[in-house]
């Protein structure tokens, strides 16, 4: 059957060429309704499509859950009439690559996003990190288990699947393959030849992927990179977004007592490592969240004016945000935009001794501090890491890359062990672009009415190596409810972030031209 | 044949007492040589008895081996001949109690020690807690294991049995009964009527020992209460103390975003958890380990001519310790009895988020320090928590009891919930009376040469409790080597701690008199 859908798929393909080019496909108000209406008769099986991907353990922890998800996916692109690849270099995942080319079309369009997850730990889950759930709404809100396979439809738009990477990113490659089906079924053929690069160790640092666009630059060659990672605005508008924090990972173990100590009997003369974590981390951030560190802001590049009037046309979210998060006040006065817009010093996790009813009086032998650095343009990991060690060093520390011996600990007052890891630095886009322009004329089109344009996200994507490799406009359009509780437990997609990421990639793959 | 050696045992307490009273019983040197004969034809057996009771899961988590434990200790003591009792109040575990009075005697002696032991991680156990294995040596010191059950005798004093509990303190609750056998075995009469108590949940913060004291006030009667808990000096000196450090736990929880949410995306604008809870500790504790809240050490009752001196005449171990704590600097500058005299604020443990490979770029919902205070005579642990959370409402702090929900999550900015445990204050005995000088000497002639005289140990044992009840000597005569890993993984006793033990009981049954 696929195999008919795409001869008549090529077919439509040469009839819209020859009646008008591929000028042809420039905004088309019923599109987005057609798209809509092909979504409604099918919304069983995307969502199908949706839970089978979120069932692949494609997370770090488990190299043979992505190696799966790469098969699967290259399945769903052959079968769609992509040429397809598996992109490496020795020791990556497999990035999922598929290309296809359009008859008339002049300009090629990347659509990126990532298939692996981040790390779960599944005793905080509700349910199978990697056996999906519906849920009618968020987790705690009075919300029932669905039973979906079997539900009528058209599906509840606020029912949520609920599954490791089913939002980061799993929801913009079904998007992608759904509208690409519609687009199908319609006859409508793209406006852009069509190429998808599906990363698999993003959530890992996205360690090899500049060796893999460099490797595959031929490939890989463009006009326009679409990354679909990352969430909507809070305001539930959809979004274009220019940019994204770049971020390098470190974690800090300091050392006490080579061997656990009675508190009672040692406590106050041997060192408290749980305390002297607890410092470090004092020392290098303020309340506020501002970095103590010198020189560590020396490198932030200021914000152009075009960047700082798509920050003030935004709407406000902060109030809504305080009530659905629980918290009274934020760390910054300023705005969640322009705060996210600044370098940030995140702690992702501390661990030292016990609590609870494991606790025990001992003084623990280290502690451990998980950091995330995002940063901003023009800091880079490297110089964050030099700004990071010198730091410490001026306030007594002995910096070590390895666990310190007996010879070690004895020579050296206080101790810390940094594990960085590789990151990246941030990125952001020329708003003010041809393509950018188009990109956010399809966008508004899919949308109806006005959309988010953000100059850079607060998350992470290694977008500068599109940039580095190839020097053409590098565009975010994330799909997902900003409520997914990506990179948590319970992580989710709201199924009308799904629906209204199937008509904004429709009108990506067939309205685009500039 | 127990039954045949009592009656030996009574007829040559007549015989003693006819022959010279009980003054008899003082010292003679070549008592603690025939002990330690006694001894080294028992070691098998004696240490037999300390696996045996080493192998009840005597911890808080399981109630059922507490309570096999007191009937077994209860079995011990009536086989020797004990009136013997378990003692509880509604609620508590049962504290098992024995006496056995001596015709002649004018004095009673209670020996106090505890059979519960802390909580285990039996993840950071070289073998299991509750299985005993004897080995060669301390932990990573090129140890091997040893088949000790079929090892010919003497074994070699420096095995270690590991287990938990086994040094804190059910070794000073076999130490007592060889000593007892040895006694017995020789003909020779204790000097003083016998009790123990052998409390049950001394670990769990000795809820119910006021109580149980109170209410057996007649049958715990006594002139003098031996403390037999907590380790030797470093010196490996014989140790007599004076007193202990008092106690009073906290964990204290802080409140972050009500989920967990991405800190790229929200990372600076939500309040960070990990990083309140490090600015928490930071704020109360200096890195000198000065507690830094008001009048935290307003109570605090300097030490007596007396105790300055018996510090003075301690042997200096720092230099010692550093090399086998693997730390090259103190947290103070004064030395460690100095250091563990003064009150301490100690963080048990940290806990917020993940760290490693399971690290997510997070922000926590919540983080939880584990904290307890060192006490000093005349801190009490309900001042200690009034001027805790005085501080921290200072500080700008809302201090709750449960965790909160929605309403107050949204009405403070700050908000941290503290969950104490009962705790109990320092108690200082003084070291001058009768009862005192004849301890001192006992333990002089048990160890043949000096001993160390400390006027408060580090550790907490509830001593102002028995003060309190009876207001009689309380002395403390631990017996357990220093490095005894106690509250920590691998707890272990060191042979000749648990031989010179033995001699030292024997000399406290038999040869006080005062």
């Amino acid at each position: 059957m696929r195999g008919l859908m795409r001869i008549a798929f090529a077919a439509a393909v040469i009839a819209v060429a020859l009646a008008a080019g591929p000028r042809a496909a420039a905004a088309d108000s019923k599109l987005i309704r057609k798209v809509d209406a092909y979504r409604q008769a099918h919304e069983i099986a995307i969502v199908g499509e949706l839970e089978a991907l979120t069932r692949f353990r494609s997370v770090a922890a488990d190299s043979s859950g992505i190696v799966a998800a790469a098969s699967h996916l290259e399945g769903l692109l052959k079968a769609r009439g992509f040429d397809t690849a598996q992109l490496a270099v020795p020791g990556s995942m497999p990035a999922v690559f598929g290309s296809l080319a359009v008859k008339g079309a002049k300009r090629t369009v990347v659509y990126y996003a990532h298939y692996d997850g981040q790390p779960v730990t599944p005793s905080e889950w509700a349910s199978d990190p990697f056996d999906p759930v519906m849920r009618s709404g968020p987790i705690a809100s009075g919300e029932s288990r669905i039973d979906w396979k079997h539900a009528r439809t058209p599906l509840d738009p606020e029912w949520r699947l609920y599954g490791r990477a089913v939002a980061d990113d799993k929801t913009s490659i079904i998007a992608f393959l759904a509208a690409f089906d519609a687009l199908e079924a319609m006859g409508r053929s793209p406006s852009v030849n069509l190429k998808v690069l599906w990363e698999g160790e993003e959530e890992a640092g996205s360690r090899h992927l500049a060796a893999i666009l460099r490797s595959q630059a031929a490939r890989l060659n463009s006009d326009l990179w679409i990354i679909g990672d990352g969430p909507v605005h809070q305001s539930r508008r959809r979004m274009v977004s220019f940019g994204a924090r770049g971020v390098v990972g470190m974690e800090a173990t300091v050392y006490g007592p080579s061997r656990a100590l009675h508190d009672g009997h040692y406590g106050n003369w041997v060192p408290n490592p749980a305390a002297m974590a607890a410092e470090l981390i004092a020392a290098m951030r303020a309340p506020d969240g501002h970095v103590l560190i010198p020189g560590f802001l020396d490198d932030v590049r200021p914000l152009t004016a075009a960047e700082r009037s798509a920050v003030a046309a935004l709407p406000p979210v902060e109030e809504q945000l305080r009530r659905e998060f629980g918290i009274a006040r934020a760390e910054s006065p300023d705005g969640l935009t322009a705060s996210i817009l600044r370098p940030a010093l995140n702690v992702r996790g501390i661990r030292a001794g016990h609590v609870g009813a494991e606790a025990a009086n001992a003084i623990p032998t280290d502690a451990t501090v998980s950091i995330d650095f995002r940063l901003v343009p023009d800091q880079t990991p490297a110089r964050v890491r030099q700004t990071v060690e010198s730091f410490l060093r001026a306030q007594g520390w002995t910096v070590v890359a390895q666990a310190p011996g007996s010879v070690t600990r004895l020579a050296h007052d206080r101790i810390v062990k940094l594990e960085w890891e590789g990151g990246y630095p941030a990125f952001r886009s020329d708003m003010t672009t041809p393509a950018a322009r188009a990109v956010i004329a399809a966008a508004r089109d899919a949308a109806g009415g006005a959309v988010a344009v953000m100059p850079m996200m607060g998350g992470s994507v290694p977008l500068y190596m599109f940039d580095d490799a190839f020097h053409v406009p590098v565009i975010g359009l994330p799909v997902v409810n900003h409520d997914n509780n990506q990179h948590a437990a319970n992580e989710n997609i709201r199924l009308q972030n799904l629906w209204d990421g199937i008509t904004t990639y429709a009108a990506l793959m067939s309205e685009l031209d500039w």
